[in-house]
């Protein structure tokens, strides 16, 4: 996509140049900027890029995990891709992400082949009024406004309330704005598009920040390309916080109620 | 624990002879052996320890993410440590397990400092029959003769009987046996305690194997101490089954009610 004259935002910002050797040279991207450096969403696309782009990678991504070592800043980034193990059905990846000597980012993934298999889902897709009937959530900082997003309960509180809720549950109707096709990066990215938890349990902002988030990609090719643009459903919740982390879980579902992706995380929080 | 002369079997299992640079040798063990090499829980427990050990560490395990990319096969295995970012309250690891030329296993952790803050937990633990008033379960590995496991709820179905079931769902308590007190290795190991949720939903036996294990571990040294060597209470299920892949997910609890552990795991079945 580097080469089309006029790419999706997002396809600008996982963009990689190959160095050979299994490195690749990226670039922060203003529209995804976050409030100190970029969205984590983004950084756990170009990772996943760099090995969708590898000359000996098999097979499609199954398991993600990113590890937000230190902060990333603006500007070029390399990223180290290295297939750990290969198997028949399964391949195993070590990602570092450099900026000069320091690594801000590893990563390992699994990729594999999905077979058909019998299949299951266990949990529910909750009953919510669909995307067109919510109005679009306001953005409070640059990668936000990449996103259009319907909140449907646990909408970013207002902060000046101090308000303290009982839960941390949040779930939203969600898009790339403009729309684009939804494919395994992009995906990767959704499933880091919550508010940490804390803001909403607590109702006010303390510094926090993601530093190791899990994800797995249920959804074969068949039904990403079903999903095509239009917004998938996204539900955050949290089960412990003590110490100064918790643990925060998110299902993205596709608006035909077919579960997309789990994901987890740490993250850290302050007070 | 290694110069102990009659240390826990866990203890074992999981030492490791530093052999200087972040480099430990171990040896699978007999007692944890698993229908196929060894327990996954082990192997995760003996990654975690490479890191416990490694002179450069600091602070406590928060998080480790466990690829298990190949066999592991009976015999000595070499891991290498390597702190890929250290800050001022969270180091980042990179591990890698190898038998002779290859990887068979891949990890990463985080470690870091555990603060005063405010706290909460937003996920209940059941009401449960105490471990006292429950038979134990049989084991059919070695590995589990090395657990006391008292069975509440999806107890390993009777596979002879191939009855399926409509949900995954399992809650046993656990303890090490010989009673062990509790530490993050063991903590670890305790989070892949269960049979892959698709014996349950099935009501027979296929191939399966966990491929990618995140645990994050809530619990401060206080609440391990605290918990000692009795049965904690662990609970699995799964969300989605699809195209020869599911992932389930584990809540490990003191029984005081102390989440200890959240665990999420990706894993492998056949047809």
């Amino acid at each position: 996509m580097s080469d089309d004259p006029s790419p999706h935002p997002f396809d600008a910002a996982i963009a990689l140049q190959a160095g050979g050797d299994g490195l690749f040279r990226g670039c922060t991207h203003a529209a995804y900027g976050n409030m100190v450096g970029p969205y984590g969403g983004t950084t756990a696309a170009q990772m996943l890029n760099a090995v969708l782009r590898h000359p000996q990678r098999l097979g499609l991504p199954l398991a993600l995990t990113v590890n937000y070592a230190g902060p990333v800043a603006e500007g070029q980034f390399d990223i180290q891709a290295r297939p750990a193990r290969t198997n028949r059905n399964t391949q195993h990846w070590l990602l570092e992400m450099r900026q000069g000597d320091e690594i801000c980012t590893t990563a390992s993934a699994v990729f594999g082949t999905r077979r058909p298999t019998w299949g299951a889902t266990e949990v529910r897709m909750p009953q919510v009024p669909p995307a067109c009937a919510l109005p679009r959530s306001p953005g409070f900082v640059a990668w936000m406004n990449q996103y259009d997003r319907r909140a449907i309960e646990g909408a970013s509180p207002d902060l000046k309330l101090e308000q303290e809720q009982s839960g941390s549950r949040s779930s939203l109707w969600v898009r790339d704005e403009p729309p684009r096709p939804l494919d395994y990066a992009a995906l990767v990215a959704l499933a880091d598009v919550f508010f940490p938890r804390i803001f909403l349990r607590r109702g006010r902002w303390t510094p926090a920040g993601s530093v190791s988030i899990t994800t797995y990609l249920h959804a074969d090719e068949a039904e990403l390309g079903a999903q095509s643009s239009r917004h998938v459903l996204a539900i955050a919740d949290a089960q412990r916080y003590a110490g100064g982390w918790f643990d925060q879980s998110a299902q993205v579902w596709g608006d035909a109620g077919v579960l997309l992706a789990s994901s987890h995380q740490l993250v850290y929080f302050k007070g």
